[in-house]
């Protein structure tokens, strides 16, 4: 198995009969995602959040109370199903982690709508293309993700602060890291801060909230771009009373191809 | 007064104050939009149904249930008025066109929620400064809109087809006009068909559904682009209890900078 060429369908069937691995690298050419689940009830609250706040997250597809597949999500049960095809799952009641399964299947209701949310993996391959360096995908490692102090527009009983990624960049090719992610406005197109972490309430870059601690070299600029685990801060600080997301890293991928994001 | 220069505030309470006229180069370098406000119980539907048709329903803002100002549309009641702010309004009934007034605050009601959707009016004008021509504003005359046999994705209880406006490009400058407005995904971006009216079902481009008819010279190529307007088919054909709604071409005026919408 060649994990970079292996299609969506097969690379979701291998996490649906247990492989738990980070998405980086995987099925390279199709949009990986981000996925929260919530109760019906608080659908609206959570469109509306993603509305006011969408470079952190940009809605890719809605499924309706209990559909496990749709859209760019595959046709049917056999090619996808959202409780059982990302490597592995974080189930929240009330703001509190209570498990870091592999299926979610035990958590499932039917009233749960699954949002699947834009993730900046998708804008990776053109940056390594145009010989932007991501230094975490060199490394096989995860991408570094923290909480900043910056908070989210509030929508309905949902509010939270914003969660980044990190990308060291030299500094002679921040220009073109802005320049390329620019043009994937529906994966969190351009960088939210570039330079000091402190100013967005990162005190130690070394020390993620989520993924792997960052490599860099000497010259490299910090480059943060808007994350998709910025639902999971909502959700920690919101407390609703169950939300089921993918575990950081460990993306959805879906069957969209990565080129339908890029404008113009 | 100078239409082109007159700000947002200023321009809206000359429509507040009764002026009825078409918003085509008003308030220069600000987006403007289009307006549905509806009952709140119906406000999942839309924002999904809004999520799931980004080209012709890209939300700039949403007004929380009986709210009337607020975001990008002014910060305070004297600023901005959602139910006379715009010049001219469409009240709907169960799908029906009921009336046209210049105020909609005899309609008004509390359960009421506003979206506000992204207007081509706002890459017009980079289209002008590249020196593609924009027929309908050449002549001072509304952008002609058709309903087109297209359908959009539905969500929950509304359905209906894509409504798109046509501008006559030079064939040169077809390609041009393409990659100016593709980097303004917010508001409707690339053209969604150049050529043929009849393939996407518009057997008389000269009598459009709304607007003015198009003015074309030699030579010139039709391009559609996704249309605000297309909330309005989907009342008259999924029939909501009640839904408010710009007239076509009489667009709120924000106070959003056209710039801000420019990718990359």
């Amino acid at each position: 198995m060649n994990r970079s060429t292996i299609s969506p369908v097969e690379a979701r069937q291998q996490f649906r009969a247990g492989l738990i691995q980070p998405t980086s690298g995987w099925s390279a050419g199709f949009a990986q995602a981000n996925l929260i689940s919530m109760p019906q009830d608080l659908a609206y609250d959570f469109l509306l959040f993603a509305q006011r706040n969408p470079k952190p997250c940009p809605i890719l597809e809605v499924l309706n109370a209990g559909e496990t597949f749709g859209g760019i999500f595959g046709s049917n049960a056999t090619e996808a199903d959202i409780r059982t095809d990302a490597p592995q799952y974080r189930i929240y009641e009330h703001g509190e982690l209570i498990d870091s399964p592999a299926s979610a299947v035990d958590y499932w209701r039917d009233d749960l709508v699954s949002f699947i949310i834009g993730c900046s993996f998708t804008f990776e391959h053109p940056m390594v293309q145009a010989g932007v360096p991501v230094r975490h995908l060199e490394a096989g490692r995860n991408v570094p993700m923290y909480e900043t102090s910056l908070a989210c527009r509030p929508a309905g009983s949902l509010s939270g602060n914003l969660v980044v990624s990190l990308r060291m960049i030299p500094a002679s090719q921040v220009a073109d890291a802005v320049r390329i992610t620019s043009r994937y406005p529906a994966v969190h197109g351009a960088p939210v801060h570039i330079g000091d972490p402190s100013l967005i309430g990162i005190d130690d870059i070394n020390n993620p909230d989520f993924g792997d601690a960052p490599l860099s070299e000497p010259g490299d600029v910090p480059v943060f771009w808007a994350c998709g685990v910025t639902p999971q801060a909502m959700v920690m600080s919101s407390k609703p009373p169950l939300a089921i997301t993918h575990a950081p890293g460990h993306m959805l991928i879906t069957d969209a191809p990565d080129l339908g994001f890029q404008v113009p």
